[in-house]
């Protein structure tokens, strides 16, 4: 009956019975839509969520379950860092770069003291404490770590650095998995009626209205009446080829999605019905170079043996710079003081070795004084502590000088690039999915990665943006949609 | 009664009466409308077309009237190049990088031979002779000139080279203002009926077929009944700064839109109805460098003192590459044996000099050994004819050793970088509109660069293929919908 190739709405005249009547209908069922139905019921509203797997989790429950969260926390406090509004939303918006939507931004940093609290509140726990240094995902339960470039150019300069990546207490990487499963609990406890393996294929119009959404459950379509409003809570389109071919070829340059089954199903019925897909070109991507920590110490070079950026950056942010060069990989450079073997799950090789940096140069086979030249006047200017070219900052930027050296390949083909799409709906900071007009949609709601929100440019992307996006944004719309 | 903002498709229930009755709405007359309506005419279709200035034009008009033609014309073979279709194709899916439509390279690779004698018929004139050089429109009224990539890296080893750009007949620069003239009157000729000062603000449906198109005219609502279908033909969107934010933000890095009038309504329009607007994120620019002929024997750095790019590729290439770098311009170095002054237009000034490259470096306040070490490698392998970094190719690569030296600065502010979009609806090769599920939508379709179309990538637009595309692709769609 509904041709899901098209994606196209149905008119409620031809709904032929309601299956489900609620007043909010969620779509999804990772950290997003669990918040949407939390902040729903909380308003008092019925609540159904819609997931097409048989669980909860989506990308959430694939993260480390750290959120992004800044102004003055208390592990920021407690820390001794100083954090204010201003530095705060200030750096949300050059993380957003050419693509920031500035009043998500400026919500976000007046609110995300107060989100915080609401996470909390809903029982996910923080241990409270630091952990200074370049990480990834702590590996045992901290708190608080430098989750992006706040202290590295250009953007120490505009935004007063400060660490703002808040990680569930919870031992070890992954914990994005015990943070959904809170999230499902309190949505569960608060009297959210879930409906698992059933897949929202259209919404259903009344006029301009939306109305309810119809779902494949055990391969028949369901009628789902949703009196206040549908929250397309479905993750981004990392698993789905035809668009990335259509909205973010280069993304083919990298090579392992994350993701669960996220298709792109929410930007295309929210396209369906009139909205805008934005930035669809966006996407994330890391190679995990910064494991061991002394790698993190690292220059890297292009195929021309050039710089192409200050390496004390995001690990992300280096990641999605080095995939813009040509010739299909980049090195990292190391000295013996900083070398150890890399993370096998990176499958990051060795591509050569050399008492002298000509040495390395000539086994990479690049032309003399490419490489080497590069590394003098690297290795010149960090021994005063300065980058004269891309402002790498001390302590990070150590000169490289104690042989043997050594060119790690990060290859975009066979090292370890995850990556996912950033593109989607454009919504208001309160959720409402808007026309290409830019004219709210009636009853038709959206956030997490089908939108584009607070983590919308690849190349500023910072650990936590996303899920601070997800829970902060999923509970915006959830409330919205119950109002 | 419209409302303009919303793009929202009038179902054919609300049209009051008709004011206009054909089989072909042609909307937009530049050089795609112009194309859609001789076709559609000549398979004996009534034709309308809707045009919201005041004459034909568009941006077409402001073009050099180059197209791109392969395959074994006659100014190829009488000027000694061999030219194949495979080759030929080969090079339009280069050009088209990873947003290449290959159905639409390989269908205008096959037919450009008979689109060429085709826009003779029409009446374009071609004197048929070649102009050797790097030359951007020829300043006289010569046909075939190198206007692309062709010869350059990585583009030779992978299609074998030859000039491809077929210049009107015309003395000087500005040959699209004639060739849409000579377009237009073959319209009129025809029977077209014209209709200027008539914007078109939203499609008429009825289901899910596009039956008409509502126009203002005189500030009025004005409904145009088409029985055989609508054609599209109404340019990108360089003039809607909203849709640039939203789509193309990478594009402010630049200053001088090109166009008239490209405010994005076909695509608006297009998507209104199901339409799908893919590689929205892509533009391009030039800034003409290459002008006097001797500086394209420069050489580029990027703030850092790095070359980025084989500059012996096509100037816009170059151009768009440079728009890539950090720090809001790019350096072009010159020795006494290639500097002469740069065109007044381009905005392009002295940033530096010196009696060696180390003085330049300095004057540019670069640590030393950047800049001069990059040029030391560049010369020390140019002197043997070879670029083992970016595989530049003689004759345009030359040594750069003769002092003084000079550095211009190609500021993207506020140096003359002009640029515009290439993103728009997804097209088949014969002008229908999918939609999003990949399905054509009855009685829609589109052309030129409303469309994603032969030049789809800014990295490898290369000079006369969106004219090409425009004429061809805008004769298929109006034969498409004249069926």
């Amino acid at each position: 009956m509904i041709a899901y190739s098209q994606y196209k709405p149905l008119p409620v005249s031809q709904v032929p019975q309601w299956d489900f009547e609620t007043d909010v209908a969620v779509i999804g069922f990772g950290a997003t839509g669990a918040c949407a139905a939390i902040e729903a019921r909380t308003a008092g509203a019925r609540v159904m969520l819609f997931e097409r797997s048989s669980g909860s989790g989506g990308a959430s429950a694939l993260s480390g379950g750290e959120i992004y969260i800044g102004g003055g926390t208390d592990a920021q406090l407690a820390a001794g860092f100083e954090d204010s509004v201003e530095d705060f939303t200030a750096y949300l918006k050059l993380a957003g770069g050419p693509c920031a939507d500035n009043a998500k931004c400026e919500l976000y940093g007046r609110e995300a003291l107060s989100h915080y609290q609401w996470l909390k509140d809903q029982g996910v726990p923080y241990r409270g404490n630091y952990l200074p240094g370049k990480i990834i995902e702590p590996t045992d339960d901290s708190t608080l770590i430098w989750s992006g470039s706040e202290a590295a150019a250009p953007f120490y300069k505009l935004a007063k650095p400060a660490p703002r990546g808040h990680v569930i207490q919870h031992m070890g990487w992954g914990g994005g998995r015990p943070l959904v499963d809170i999230l499902e609990a309190r949505a569960r406890d608060l009297g959210t009626e879930i409906h698992v393996d059933a897949r929202a294929v259209a919404l259903i119009t009344d006029e301009d209205r939306i109305v309810g959404a119809v779902v494949r459950i055990e391969n028949q379509n369901r009628f789902v009446r949703a009196y206040k409003g549908v929250v397309l809570a479905t993750g981004g389109f990392v698993f789905n080829d035809a668009m990335r071919r259509k909205y973010t070829p280069e993304s083919f340059r990298v090579n392992s999605p994350i993701g669960d089954k996220d298709d792109g199903i929410g930007i295309e019925l929210g396209v369906s019905v009139g909205g805008d897909a934005i930035h669809m070109d966006q996407f994330f991507t890391t190679c995990p170079w910064t494991i061991p920590a002394d790698q993190a110490h690292g220059v890297f070079v292009n195929v021309a043996g050039q710089r192409f950026i200050n390496e004390d950056c995001y690990h992300g942010r280096v990641s999605r710079c080095a995939v813009d060069q040509l010739g299909g990989k980049v090195y990292l450079l190391l000295d013996s003081a900083h070398f150890s073997q890399p993370l096998d799950l990176a499958g990051i090789t060795i591509a050569g070795t050399g008492e002298t940096w000509e040495e390395v140069e000539a086994e990479l086979e690049m032309p003399a004084g490419t490489l080497s030249a590069t590394m003098k006047v690297y290795n010149d200017h960090a021994r005063e502590g300065r980058d004269p070219l891309f402002d790498k900052q001390t302590p990070i930027l150590k000169p490289l000088d104690r042989s043997p050296f050594v060119a790690l390949e990060l290859n975009f083909e066979t090292s370890y690039f995850s990556f996912f799409t950033l593109g989607g709906l454009k919504t208001t900071a309160d959720g409402e999915v808007l026309n290409r007009g830019g004219s709210a949609i009636p009853g038709l709601y959206a956030a997490g990665r089908c939108t584009s929100g607070l983590p919308a440019w690849g190349h500023g992307y910072s650990s936590g943006l996303s899920l601070a996006d997800c829970t902060f944004f999923g509970r915006q719309a959830g409330r919205r949609a119950a109002a």
